[in-house]
């Protein structure tokens, strides 16, 4: 058995050894080859990189990447030296919004809950959750782009009981929303997804397991309860055999995701690991202090690369529409989900290619700035393909927040919509966090559907929205089906 | 006669007495039944609630609400010990604007006596007063949506005398102007709507009188000048009986709220609530400091609710347009007002179901975050069903306050417009304040309708207003008049 | 002759003595009546009150509006006490705008010119010129509209030289750009209009004087260059006769204008009046810390009126469109420009009534919130009434202050354009400031024209702007022309 | 050989001269002819000016620009007394942006090198990159109007790899970008504007270089790579004589730029010149403090020009289209590019002049506020004259500073993008400030691409866009085609 003295060594990249969970490992090949850099595996250079290693990977990821004779087996823990292991603290730091609240109590609302988080998480994990592309337009967008959407609620309607279930893929869900996937709920609470799962189930609505989730889809799926649903978002790997893996594992439908074929530039969280890394090497600090425009030679690095860079990578862009047959046939002919739909156009042809359900989505606003929103999409789609709301279920996700906000697009044709970095931030409060989400949801939709007069999701309609300030600025250029183009095929 | 030390030993939930107006009740039983919470009982348990409990409840409420075997009798007040008395003091406190006038003499508009309110009023009641649905944004919209239409004066008309009577239901009014129901006046000033009962009688203007009102309408009417207008806000309880109980006692007209069956979500009313329990409770003000993401499993309270949650719960959710024809019996064949339309469809819904007025209003932005503006929604029965603006009178309310923003919504073909939170604020200055705000408003209806060209009401035409910019967003989609339905059966 | 101890003893309401250029007077009757409010009065009461009488009234007021016996005549000034001479001073004071410029060196555009007199003037004399009606959405709006108009430049023209002048009503003027009629120029310097006047003679573009220019119109006629371009800005008072008597002594053209038939409601300047009189009143000063919520019955001032109230209590109520006819006899056939109109319609009139000029305006946003910019009227005459360009000129004012306004309304058929507040506010500097103002606009002018390709007005022509954005919120309404109605007659 | 003390005698207008690389030269009698200002020589008057000259001056000015007489010869430069060298320090400074990163590394995007150029490079040379005309307005609207834009992206497309390349005149650059023309590279770093060609050289980008570039033409040239794209900008001067010695120089194509008769009023850098001039005269200084209103007679300086005025004075204003035979002719009929079109007829007349390709530019903003940005004049192009399109390459400039605005304007069928600030705030950074930009650039167009569905830029195409809130403003008033004019002839 190695101790900390054996491992502590090997501190730089001519050898470079690492803890993690108590076995060491040796990295100094695999160095340049880690997908988050070089760099950040140096700052962990004989030392114990546990806490900072498991949040972020999926289970298995360094057995899997290292081969056999890397693995340098025990550390006898107890001899770790203090420069060995490095803890960081999540000290409750101040916010942007000065008035942050502290405690789920005070939290009315999941902009609440999103200022705790930001205020509570640590600044890597509040990084990674809220980045978005480049300057974080369409992100905000998304948000805005419910605004001058107004309601037409109707009055002296018996609303005593309101029923919000919705039927998703055949399943009824309690309401009209499920967890979009969201990967390394572990760096807000070391349950992580285990939470979101748990949930999930009490509500009766849909959870959508991310594949880069950092617990793993077996060990969601085993504590699963009888009945629920829950569905597998796929990023489909250049290593195809391992998605088949995968595939084979899920349950109730498949969701291939199909607007990252390349990680969008999250320049938060791009930030937050040049952040981390400055703070950890002194020499690093020294050039931020000396260089400037009289040191234009000094040692310039190439920009670090974020957690979403890092993941980004196992994504595979050959992916193509004639794939979703090879993703029906290895899942076993699950429902297929194809998240990221962002024109009329591949709306279009996710129906002709068998899809049973699409997710209008830009990804949180995490990857195509620019990208529009998934109303104004819904709009496009009711616009030059209305067909399509008959021949599969429409979903949304980015911005949702408000029970407002699920109804408007309801109305205007969605199926259900996904909350993404909510119920992210709020695990930052674990299981409770979580039901906190699901439940401030469940009391704004009932309350504002009755205010609708409203008493099921049946009933929202679209004369009960007036979207002309939005209609106003759907596409209205050349446009061409292409499924009149296949037709003629 | 108890004595203020038999009172303060059940001062907990096992025994909870409490004293008001001199008399001890026991609310034991009752206390998970209040409609403003539990917790606001424990904290005046075992003293005396008196100035707490008045300005909140109409006269007679504990009585009503507690059988007789709870009344336990008076209490010597003279004996009650120095923490049995707690008294809350108002402070001029900062307030978001920096330049809040104290006075009423330096205050030139209605928006300084809301900000020398919010300056001067007690925490809750600023906050109840202020508070709308969501984050704020369909309050805040009712004020923009007057700030893009455009007027078209007309110049070189003899103006020397204007004429700015209205005809209100067969009544006259010295101002196409009455004061909109709202509860609670005496959270800003002891004599509450008597204040502006006598300033409504003294400026010949309606005031509309809430059910909720803090001041019983026995006691307003009592104290009616002859031939003053008084109309009753009717929210139709659960209870009809005691509804057909206060229809019976009104005067000139019945107003039907029915943008009400739930209470909206306003957080800034029910956060005084959290503050004011927080301040009060040590054990909770332990919880604020302790509680974060370490702590997940500390016990977490239901938010509290605010007043107006509270007021809510009265409502009745199955109220229809039929219950119509039961509101006129029951009132004796009183004109009624429907409050709250907001959509075309419901306005025309109103004029078939033989209402004598609407009121196009979202509640002063309280209840559906996303409801149109009333203007809006004037232009909309305007362009869908413009025979209803013949066929009964159409009123609007909701962010008024200027002469302006009087004159957009007469001249787009409203009767008259309600105006609610200011006079509601103006009550910290008691009937001066009152006066303060019809004052001002005559003198700017007075001089904006001679820059107008205007001498009278009727002289306000459409083609006087530029209301483009708003008509482009007026509702463009699927259209089916409820009317043109009506008349097919 | 006079001693300052016997003018000092009339220091009430019930005896109210005041000096003036050394003279004294009883205004113990008229205190009443002042059209500034008997507050001021009582400040100077037994006191010399030259240096705040001086520059807010016109020359000659208090021997007019005092019958003789009231003249008490000369006071020896040697004796006045100490107490009874209140001089202010001007100290440079912080702005809004951190970066105010100090010197007229430092100004490079008439903003910064702006930026600087608010820092330089008396608070008074700051607040009278800034002042705009109600919240000042109008006066903002004004400055705002120019910016949703894009110009279209045209290159590759030769530009070497440029012919910036215009002809105003059959006189040539240097620019298209004349000074708009405004009062109270001592306000901001001891030679007040004085300094206007020469520089216009010196630039040779023409003045407009106001009928209340704090220096009379014979003086500034009297010291006028042969063949100086000077219009007369009537406001037609109450009485006829005097105003008869003003036009008989005017030269080029006579200005009636339209849009003040009452004072707009300017609090800007309410508000430093009451400043001022809270400033020396001591039993005021204790109002002010005393009376809250809970001194409701303190007694409450009406507020103050501004200068501009007092000054808009001289014009006629009654004028209307046949008075022009009176206008033009009594003034022998000037010709007659109507300022301050608003619509399509009016401008149709006044072309009917026979004016030469009239001036699209909203008095600087000084009297109705609401209405609309000079280049929305433009826009809107285009639109329905646009023979009205070819009957008369059609100037524009309002919110004008870089070379590029000037060049859009040009563009759109203006023919000229009134410079107002910016005169004013460059009186801080004199004659050179005024002289600052017109040289900017003249290099702006002759470098945009350069750059829009236009090498004199002419040629500055509609395709050269795009007011897209601006015509699409142009009145759609229902429209009777009144041309029309009167050809029917 | 001169002595310093020789030189330092001559320090005033009446005797003038001043040391320049080692040498002296007598300005006694030029001072007044200086294009930029006397004051800013008195400054220097008796000192060695060659840190202030060298940046700002191409190479030669002051020898072409003085009688032989007045060189004065070499100078002793040990000899030179302390107070004859003027040294300015860069010191880093506060930013508008709180967060300005200090060193490249930290640079993520071209905005950040924006930030960390304000605070690294001297105030002078910020002023003069940065400045733009007026309010800067326009400079806003350029980077503003890309946001209305949004995105259309398609999904499911094999992105592997991606082509970025684009055929520019004949050329193939390796991205559908090129450097912008910009003077004064040497007041960021000593090697200027020879940074910009050696990158633009390793990348393969075409370089645009500027007639006031601060290193000459020759020297550039001489460096150039083999095929390296060197393009030229052509100021005509108002001496042709040295415009066609000038282009018998020039290689690839000839820019001859139009929106530049008189240089735009950048008051940006107009006041960095005034708190320069303010900051070493004492006499200066002390005005400062005590001109004020009163002291109106004190004297006023002329506000001082910027860099860009005195650049500016050396245009040609008569420059007209038919002188694009004479560049043609000149130049040995090397393609003409058009820089500065702003309107759909300067495009058809620029066709139909011969113009190989034309820039839609505003100049930075720097020229007239109120210009269109090059996406407007793009969609006006494509929609009155589309031929234009395919008659010659459209190019666009103004605002770009994402790999999403360039396919924005690609999309929309520009050839390709000028990008300028960003590589003239880059050379702080020297070479690899350079080199970052252009990476940033590629990468971001990279990752873009992919994410749109697109593998090369051919590939992005209308369909991609949705501009229809840029369209509803684009003109749409009285547009007669110059073409069909010219056909009439």
């Amino acid at each position: 058995m190695l101790t900390g003295a054996d491992v502590a060594k090997h501190n730089s990249s001519e050898s470079l050894w690492m803890i993690i969970n108590g076995k060491a490992y040796d990295l100094t090949e695999f160095q340049t080859n880690h997908p988050g850099g070089q760099k950040i595996l140096l700052k962990f250079a004989g030392r114990d990189a546990t806490e900072e290693y498991e949040p972020i990977h999926p289970p298995g990821t360094i057995e899997e990447a290292l081969p056999a004779d890397k693995h340098l087996g025990e550390v006898d823990m107890s001899t770790l030296l203090p420069e060995q292991k490095i803890i960081e603290q999540a000290v409750p730091k101040p916010t942007t919004a000065g008035d942050a609240p502290m405690t789920l109590g005070a939290c009315l609302n999941l902009d609440d809950i999103e200022k705790a988080a930001e205020r509570l998480l640590k600044p890597k994990a509040w990084a990674y959750y809220r980045s978005a592309a480049d300057d974080e337009r369409t992100h905000n967008w998304n948000r805005e782009s419910f605004y001058s959407v107004r309601l037409r609620p109707r009055v002296l309607r018996d609303v005593t009981t309101v029923d919000l279930s919705a039927s998703i893929l055949g399943h009824t869900s309690s309401l009209p929303i499920y967890i979009s996937p969201a990967a390394m709920g572990r760096l807000a609470h070391p349950d992580g997804e285990k939470c979101l799962a748990r949930v999930a189930a009490a509500h009766q609505i849909p959870y959508m397991v991310s594949a880069n989730a950092s617990v793993g889809f077996e060990e969601l799926a085993s504590q699963a309860k009888e009945g629920q649903i829950l569905f597998y978002q796929l990023y489909v790997n250049r290593d195809r055999a391992k998605s088949e893996d995968i595939l084979r594992r899920v349950a109730k439908a498949i969701c291939v995701t199909v607007d990252a074929p390349v990680a969008g530039k999250r320049e938060r969280d791009e930030r937050a690991k040049l952040d981390d890394e400055a703070a950890s090497d002194p020499n690093m600090q020294k050039a931020v202090k000396s260089t400037g425009p009289d040191a234009p030679d000094a040692p310039q690095d190439e920009p670090s690369q974020g957690i979403a860079q890092a993941l980004g990578s196992y994504v595979d862009p050959t992916l193509a529409w004639h794939d979703l047959e090879w993703v029906r046939k290895a899942s076993g002919g699950l429902p297929i989900i194809v998240k990221g739909i962002q024109c009329a156009e591949d709306a279009a042809l996710a129906a002709k290619n068998g899809a049973q359900a699409i997710i209008l989505s830009n990804h949180g606003g995490r990857q195509l700035e620019g990208a529009p929103s998934s109303l104004e999409t819904l709009l496009e789609i009711r616009k030059f393909e209305p067909w399509v709301l008959k021949k599969l279920e429409v979903w949304c996700d980015g911005g949702f927040r408000r029970g407002t906000d699920v109804l408007k697009a309801i109305a205007l044709g969605a199926r259900c919509v996904g909350i993404g970095r909510p119920f992210m931030y709020s695990l930052v409060f674990g299981d409770e966090g979580v039901n906190k989400v699901a439940t401030v949801l469940r009391e704004e939709l009932a309350q504002n559907a009755r205010l609708m007069g409203a008493t099921s999701m049946t009933e929202v309609v679209p004369s009960m929205v007036n979207a002309r300030e939005l209609e106003q600025n759907v596409y209205n250029g050349p446009y061409e089906s292409p499924v009149r183009a296949l037709a003629k095929l």
